[in-house]
């Protein structure tokens, strides 16, 4: 095993317990661990740090790429050792301690945390801890099934703790490409042109004398939780093959699309694996994560290539393809986050990219992040990185939730991450909206009459038609723009907002204030 | 005159009035207009246009850089004219027909209207009106003092009118750099990599049989309206000459800084002003307007270079540059605002940005465009492409308006142009917050102790100390989230709102939501 997996010899006396490894990191310190979207995180030296917690007090603000496996956040969050929490996060009882305040959670555009680390306006990061398939003979580290942040947190930490996991498979070797932007105010252009550039190297060049510890590990990636699609995703998945297809009638895109990029979830997991019935082909990817959808497009032939920052699939799934990467390796890069997400890129590329709403207010505002306004769910994520820069920014969600006690589309949003400037089209299993060149009183219209649950229909007409009395850009009626939400909290249902207010209270008096 | 400024001799006989040319646009077409804040707009054509109005019933959508000077937008507002408008402005009577509904205004953020209208999402322009110096010998077109989207409008439109403005000087010549990216599948990176970077045309390349007709006027550009610093501006300044300051010692930065980008108006003005006392020298900007203050650091001997898409200064400015240009000629770039507000070069440049809030909140999330949350202001312009994508995102305001009835700082923005993932630094005459790295917590606590007015602070407290006791990961009081607002309009001032809410309400029953 080891002349395969640590290729510089002289690092095999590093080769040490994870327990001994947890050691060495310290109270107060930054710690920067690999991990995104619960593929290719450090397993073995995060969980000895929480069992060391159980006789030890200390506290670390921990950096990763995005959201951690096997209820790493959970066991590190109930062992009482993170201070702190960057950039993304997805688990119940992390985001328990995030509400209550027991935990700051930085919550942070993917591209920017190795941005602020590098400017020193982050950080520094004492520890780097990273899963590896190997370490080369230069001391190269080769990253697992994601790279997150994982080079920046390496070559900027002043230490380095490997964790070589025996079940990623060599085969791995070679599929990702990391390149680092030159530093400033001498960078030059990132030369990603296409999602198959290959700019980089294939592992992250650290000096090796920076590696104070190697644990070997056997644990398996997590399994991708998300579900199959349902009638309501394959209507979102129709909706916008519809519109996708009008747009090439239209002249404005060919049946190869432009390069695609979808977040995580259930729901933009199935408006992907639609497009494999779709008239498309020759389709590619530039996106973060690639879930089971992107293999199930390339085995139908048509997905040519895919890069991303993490490999995250089922748990079928990933029995069939990481053993077998081979099969897609030539059409396969994994790159930093930095560049998977990077606004120059995505900018350059055109990339038609679908993300998840939690809410959606009638102008189009988008709320991803923030149940009721206040309570955490997961993070922002990639969402800014890429609807900010895209060609096509198309925001999903189902138009109901809860048993339909919750419209989706409500009167405003109680959290704005992505404002009406930023959200091209709205799509829901009801219908989609095209938003593009509208004014906000249009964009309601046509979020009104094509994404919302006729059962909330009326209770939106009649918002929106009291609000225009009052006038504005985008007229609102700002003591009832919350109501809804409201309702929900006392009664348990929206259902009976729309009912509320039906006199108009008479126009403030709107003075004119000077910028 | 023809020969120094009609060096094509084929174009010769197409000089008209404005008042024929202006009867090529016809009812229903869309236009697009030289002009980026009150800089080298077309301005005899759309004179003529409205005049036109008088008599004859026709509707046009309109599309500019950015704000017109010399009243254009009032004029064509007044007549009727403007069915659509983008994507910005800054008029007070366009305003209240945007407001009242009788003009559809899409305002966007200045880098991207081109992408729309290359990509055909927008458009097509069937007219493009460009004030020009002169028109080249191969019929390029030499802009004034700004060019904004006149480059694209040129290229993509149908027709071009052409108004070449005597006022203008030739010396203006060689000040350009028309740089437009290449078609997508096969962009290529933008090859700027400094403000200095000059990688394009010094004219507008068009089909020169395009051109249907050339107007030539007299007219001057209108003064800039900024105010000139007062003691509140200048404390801002001070505040933040101490951060950047500070900065330079902690080795984030070195006395040439970053280059820096400031938004439009009298705040920004006065910061960039108070940089000729500071310890700083070698600065460079890239930016997409030029006020006064730029010129005077140019003869403080402060400033290197400047990269902008429009020169507005005042009355004595103009008089002193724009004659005089070749003084500063070697050290300006005049720039497509695709490119002065383009993220990527923004992020590539690491810029420090300084953009004005119109209200902010206790989380940093800024409004910048809607009083009350409904009515628009101006618009967003650039400062979305700027505070994203930069490397320090400032916002600054006074702490007080209406003679202290309003506080810019409130419980929760009514409109959200700027989230707390896009705002570093929050400055007011008060004070500054340094808001990196922080959690949502821990940014209340900074912008209420340093930024707000002691007459608010305790009630901003107070709103925090009571929101804090429901929890969550941004703590808010829903139903008197606005509740400062709803104050100032009913009696004129937000002083009494402080008190009104005491008795913290039971907590909401918060159910969570799966996404």
């Amino acid at each position: 095993m080891q002349n395969d997996r640590i290729r510089l010899k002289s690092l095999l006396g590093k080769v040490m317990t994870p327990e001994e490894a947890a050691l060495f990191i310290k109270d107060g310190m930054t710690v920067g661990m690999s991990g995104f979207t619960r593929a290719g995180e450090a397993k073995a030296v995060p969980l000895a740090l929480a069992e060391r917690a159980a006789h030890e007090e200390f506290k670390i603000t921990l950096m990763t790429g995005a959201s951690l496996g096997n209820d790493l956040d959970k066991i590190l969050t109930h062992s009482g050792v993170l201070a702190r929490r960057l950039p993304f996060q997805s688990d119940p009882v992390l985001r328990r301690a995030i509400n209550s305040g027991e935990v700051m959670f930085i919550d942070q555009h993917l591209s920017e945390t190795v941005e602020l680390l590098r400017s020193r306006q982050l950080g520094p990061v004492n520890i780097a801890v990273l899963e590896a398939v190997a370490i080369t003979p230069e001391g190269g580290i080769i990253p697992t099934t994601s790279i997150g942040n994982s080079a920046t947190f390496g070559i900027l930490a002043e230490k380095v703790i490997i964790e070589i996991n025996l079940t990623q498979p060599l085969a791995l070797e070679g599929i990702h490409d990391v390149y680092i932007p030159t530093r400033r105010p001498f960078r030059e252009p990132i030369p990603v042109v296409a999602p198959e550039s290959r700019v980089g190297l294939p592992f992250i060049p650290i000096d090796p004398a920076k590696i104070i510890a190697i644990v070997v590990t056997k644990k398996l990636d997590s399994a991708s939780t998300i579900l199959p699609p349902d009638s309501e995703t394959r209507q979102i998945a129709g909706h916008l093959i519809e519109f996708l297809s009008h747009e090439v009638k239209r002249g404005r895109l060919s049946l190869q699309l432009q390069p695609l990029q979808a977040g995580i979830g259930t729901i933009a997991n199935a408006v992907l694996h639609g497009l494999i019935e779709s008239p498309f082909h020759g389709l590619k990817m530039y996106s973060e994560v690639l879930q089971d959808s992107v293999f199930e497009l390339f085995d139908a032939g048509k997905l040519d290539f895919a890069s991303c920052s993490s490999i995250t699939v089922s748990e079928t799934k990933y029995r069939e393809v990481v053993p077998d990467i081979d099969k897609y390796k030539s059409r396969l890069i994994l790159r930093p986050q930095e560049i998977s997400n990077h606004p120059e890129v995505i900018r350059r590329l055109g990339l038609i990219c679908l993300n998840t709403a939690l809410e959606c207010d009638i102008y189009g505002n988008i709320n991803s992040t923030h149940v009721n306004g206040t309570h955490m769910m997961n993070g922002i994520g990639g969402s800014g990185d890429f609807a900010r820069n895209a060609s096509y920014a198309v925001f999903v969600t189902k138009s109901l939730a809860k048993n339909g006690n919750i419209s989706s589309v409500v009167p405003m949003v109680t959290h704005v991450d992505h404002n009406e400037h930023d959200v091209d089209l709205m799509v829901t299993e009801v219908g989609l909206a095209d938003l593009r060149g509208l004014a906000p009183r249009e964009r309601a219209r046509t979020i009104i009459e094509n994404c919302t649950h006729p059962i909330y229909r009326d209770g939106l007409r009649d918002y929106f038609k009291r609000a225009l009395k009052r006038g504005g850009h985008t007229p609102h009626l700002l003591e009832e723009a919350f109501s809804w939400h409201d309702a929900f909290h006392k009664r348990g249902t929206m259902k009976d907002a729309c009912a509320e207010h039906r006199v108009t209270p008479p126009a403030p008096n709107l003075e004119k204030r000077s910028l």
